[in-house]
């Protein structure tokens, strides 16, 4: 029986261009490692060695939340040992309570000997979501959980797929050094849009998921644009069009907000390109003496990473 | 060279379910047969051979009016004589104008030794959809050009793409004798759409074409929602509700309008199952009292079809 489980639980960026709600894809850092082991005390205790702070207390931990939608799922009473070893600065708005809500489940369920499949532990990861966002998306929690470009069709019913994506898709992000609610974010979006703005998106949807489908760079490049919420959120995004356009003018696919900010994101064709767009997004927030941190990362394929079972 | 052109031009699907003004397909049946001959009369001369009453003014036949912005871009004083030998039922919804604007500029295109590439043709067709409905929409002319599925990923610039399908769609259409006309049914759509039905609409399309492009059944099954346009058009079709279940029941994958109406389309995965849902929809409106005509067809991949060349 399988006592201690450790695992690496990547960032995400959803939202990606015109996928508002609907388009995540998982990154291969950062990430958080979760540690997960049985416990024989009456509730679940939360340990913080990481340099994040975070919630102790379960009911308001977004990893024990989802926990508790799981194990619930099983009528089970277990309760668990979560170690936080390394977490994702929240308010990131790269998938910093999906990497928990998705990665303790994750293990549970590996410590469980697998009573579900990987892709039924994305709605007990969304109670998580729900509690940090005040909305249960899956676009996050999905792509931490399967990896590479997850669709989620449909939220009611629950429908999600993966997405084939050419190789060697690059991603950087640059992370400036503020802070954004993501359930502020959702509030300035106004409750309807032109029925031209629509089928703008619909059609940049379409042609997003059909370049990555058909390795067509030039089709995810033309379609990266996101006429509903980018045009909003990015107000709320400091030097949010002098970044952009770095990246752009660096060889970027496209570049857009990853979840709803304050952190950017920008699809490259290889490594080289995305560390160059790195550098160009972070030099703009340093000559505006923002503070800022940069990651380059594959497009991650595989989803979690198991570091240790015993 | 080559002095006169008959061609097959295929009736077409547009707005396929969630693909609301951005997605069609072709069928192999009905068409227009169409013929061009070059002529020294000062202008162009429509003759018409089929049982379809039409414009025989050439500023007022959308075939002409495509064919006068396909010689005007090419400088080209040259008149032809054009004969409709076929023609689709005007107000059908299955792209009749399309077929003779696609038409006309597709073998003028080959009586001229080919200028223009099939794509480069569509913006052309389009001229004479403006005339036909005051929209120069795409997604009828597209598919009758090129075949198959065309997704119209942009407006502005122009962006045109074949989206691959599964071998062997079929699809049944049911014309019912009702007449409405695209620019009436245009107006009764609202000009903004709630922010939770575009997320709803673009994530069926992204669904509707990752089905198509993967030859997923079920998710092209799944997908097949247009929560935009159907809700508020149905109304103006008779039995509406009652086709589309009587197809539902006999084993479509979807069932939508087929471009503004008054026509519906079901897809399906056989000929057989094709032909069965033909006659459930038919009998609805048989136990109406309501005429009816219907057309089984696979997805046409090929576009248009020349059927002589002298």
């Amino acid at each position: 029986m399988v006592k201690k489980v450790e695992i690496f639980c990547p960032a995400t960026v959803a939202n990606v261009g015109p996928g508002f709600d609907i388009l995540g894809f998982a990154l291969d850092a950062p990430g958080d490692i979760i540690c997960l082991e049985r416990t024989t005390e009456k509730k679940h205790i939360i340990q913080n060695d990481s340099e994040i702070d975070l919630p102790l207390n379960p009911e308001k931990n977004v990893a024990t939340v989802a926990l508790d939608a799981f194990l619930s799922s099983l009528n089970s009473n277990e309760k668990f040992h979560l170690t936080f070893k390394q977490k994702i600065p929240a308010g990131s708005g790269i998938g910093s309570s999906a990497a928990s809500s998705a990665g303790a489940v994750f293990a549970a369920n590996l410590l469980l000997e697998k009573p579900y499949t990987e892709a039924d532990l994305v709605p007990f990861a969304m109670k998580g979501e729900e509690v940090a966002s005040g909305s249960a998306h899956a676009d996050n929690v999905a792509p931490a959980i399967l990896g590479g470009f997850v669709l989620v069709r449909s939220y009611e019913p629950l429908d999600i797929l993966g997405i084939p994506s050419p190789d060697g898709l690059y991603c950087s992000v640059v992370h400036p050094e503020i802070s954004i609610a993501t359930a502020d974010s959702r509030k300035i979006l106004k409750t309807s849009v032109p029925l031209k703005t629509a089928i703008t998106q619909c059609g940049n949807v379409a042609g997003l998921v059909t370049g990555l489908i058909t390795g067509n760079f030039r089709l995810i490049r033309d379609s990266m644009h996101d006429v509903i919420a980018e045009p909003i959120r990015s107000f709320l995004i400091p030097e949010y069009d002098r970044v952009k356009k770095a990246a752009m003018n660096t060889g970027a696919l496209g570049c857009s907000i990853s979840g709803s900010g304050p952190s950017l994101f920008a699809l490259s064709e290889n490594k080289d390109t995305a560390e160059q767009i790195g550098k160009a997004m972070e030099s703009v927030y340093s000559e505006a003496r923002i503070g800022s941190k940069v990651y380059v990362s594959m497009v991650n394929m595989k989803g979690m990473k198991v570091l240790l079972e015993e």
